[in-house]
């Protein structure tokens, strides 16, 4: 017999129960909490913890007996007066401020957010992600990227790890861009202890993030779980540095799983630490991206945000010429000066050719005639 | 009136004169020869130069205005002697050590090569190009990348230069493989002058070829035609550093228009050696490549060359279960031991689950039981 101590009626404490209740993701629980509301998912869940109703099929049998467990001692308002005392907020599904890019998830769409700060995301998102065992390469790149996408107005979210994640949050927080870190553990526990500060300066940027209640240890399964959320937040997910397996890659697969563009940063192929980027440019089709314009090609609407492929280039001394005046430039002796026709012998070019090509060349101050020969102009 | 001193009914000694009368690449002449065969086109030729024969339409009477003052004081002998002396030979389409991947260049085909050394192409043959300008990083990976390729059998063709040219050829002569360089000048006079030494040591190990005769300077032109010969004899052509512009991106583009692979080899976003690879992958759909293996698989049959994905990696400690004993594993308490009740409710999954998960964890020797309750296994 379960009987819970709070108004399991109230859809905010229901909501936040599941989110207690259900180790994320839970898709039997998002099925449920979809389709009959928290509070009447909750009912369901204590008249059948009770007895008095049968779960239904096997998947259901099994689904219940996990939640079951969790059901002894619930009592959600103390981690809500957790959150309370942090300044922090529950955002549900439908709430003003609940980003809809999640409900991309499907019943594997968090049933609640955990929040300490503003916004969550603000304008667009882009997820930057990488290794805690990062170069200092990456995190240079990483803090650079963070700048570019903050600048142009973008959020930038990461997962608060030390090594990438810790330098795309410092990077845009130090040009008062907004990041928001999403947590494997609760909020109440900023993870990693080293990264305190930082998550703190977050929180009054964008926002720190868990969909566990305060209280809730960063397990392994909940970084798993975890990455999906970065992955769903981001227009785009880009990887920064990775080695050949990192948990990085697997917020790549869950952006790409979402049909979300996946970028990665290029490093060195004798760096460890960059051969899981390689590997998805290789085997999963993530797109070679460079610098934050790059970044803003994959999310943006065609033509938004287009790289400048006017970057200044040396100019080369043949670029600007049609192949004939090339060629004819090309055939100039480098000292001194040669009659049409040898010139013409040298371009292997009809002499007509080659002296309307010369007559070119001279306007454009490229060569210059001396009686009855060619030189080229310095 | 044009009076040839040479027998030109030979030919061989056709052929070569038309590689002088021609700027390579010059599809006139390569239709021409095609169709009617070096002696034939050479009669042709010098009729229409003595106004004997009306040369057709405007393109031929501009290609033919080109080859006319070339046909002054032309005598191919002498080039060919030049050619005996440095012990090299002439090769022609249709000999048996033609390389027949040039056919597939069709009217721009090389009319003749002007080969020193041994065989052009020994088995399959990739092209390992890039900047002058190159990075000691740059230098390493492409001599890694031919050791690999020469250890594999494959030949490894480049253009001779200084910086990735250089590494590419030094690293195959290094473990006794077979690499050719092709230049753009007469292969008389080795260029560029600083890598004299290694060109002749690549002549005792594949060639130094070249479609023009000896004495032809090395212009600009004849750089561009040139690489449209290493992109055809490579089955795949693999840049290793290359800036925003530069030459080695000339060599993949025709590649590319060959159907022929196109390998990047990807470097720090922050070094502009590797802007142009980093652009390939982006433009042009260049493959990723990090190594040997990676080369070999664009040109291999299927299956011919995977790369190893059993590579070593760091064993994860949740890597070989199934997804229960994951998450059961994870709720044991890091120190320790817990009821399955507990250890149910910290991995919210059915008690019946989490023992028999537990069974399994007991048998892989990671965890124990002690009583009524389990613990990790050290």
């Amino acid at each position: 017999m379960v009987d819970l101590p709070f108004d399991v009626d109230d859809p905010r404490l229901a909501a936040a129960a599941w989110s207690r209740v259900a180790e994320p993701p839970d898709q039997h629980a998002g099925a449920l909490v979809d389709n009959l509301g928290a509070t009447e998912a909750l009912g369901w869940l204590t008249a059948v913890a009770a007895g008095r109703v049968d779960p239904g099929g096997e998947p259901w049998v099994r689904a219940v007996a996990g939640w079951v467990p969790r059901l002894e001692n619930l009592d959600i308002r103390r981690e809500l007066d957790t959150l309370d005392r942090l300044g922090g907020r529950l955002v549900l599904p439908g709430d003003p401020d609940w980003p809809t890019p999640l409900d991309d998830l499907g019943v594997e769409r968090p049933l609640a957010l955990w929040v300490r700060g503003g916004a969550i995301v603000q304008g667009r998102a882009v997820a930057l992600v990488g290794a805690r065992a990062c170069t200092s390469y990456g995190e240079h790149v990483a803090a650079d990227m963070a700048v570019g996408l903050a600048e142009a107005g973008t959020t930038v979210v990461s997962g608060g790890a030390y090594g990438i994640d810790a330098a795309a949050h410092r990077g845009t927080l130090g040009v008062d861009g907004v990041t928001t870190a999403v947590l494997a553990g609760g909020v109440d526990r900023l993870y990693p202890v080293g990264n305190t500060r930082l998550l703190e300066a977050v929180t009054t940027s964008g926002a720190v993030v868990s969909e566990v209640p305060p209280g809730s240890v960063p397990s392994r399964n909940r970084f798993l779980a975890r990455n999906r959320l970065i992955a769903a937040l981001g227009a785009a997910t880009v990887v920064v540095e990775a080695a050949w397996r990192s948990g990085a890659l697997s917020t790549a697969s869950r952006a790409a799983q979402l049909s979300r563009p996946v970028g990665a940063v290029p490093g060195p192929v004798t760096s460890m630490a960059s051969a899981g980027c390689h590997r998805l440019m290789r085997e999963q089709g993530a797109v070679c991206v460079t610098e934050a314009a790059e970044v803003l090609e994959l999310v943006g609407v065609a033509g938004e945000h287009l790289t400048d492929d006017d970057r200044p280039v040396p100019a080369g001394l043949l670029d600007d010429l049609d192949p004939a005046a090339r060629r004819v430039l090309d055939a100039l002796p480098l000292r001194g000066s040669a009659p049409v026709t040898n010139v013409a012998r040298a371009a292997g070019l009809p002499a007509t050719e080659v002296r309307a090509a010369l007559g070119h060349l001279e306007l454009a101050g490229r060569a210059r005639r001396t009686g009855s020969t060619w030189a080229r102009s310095r």
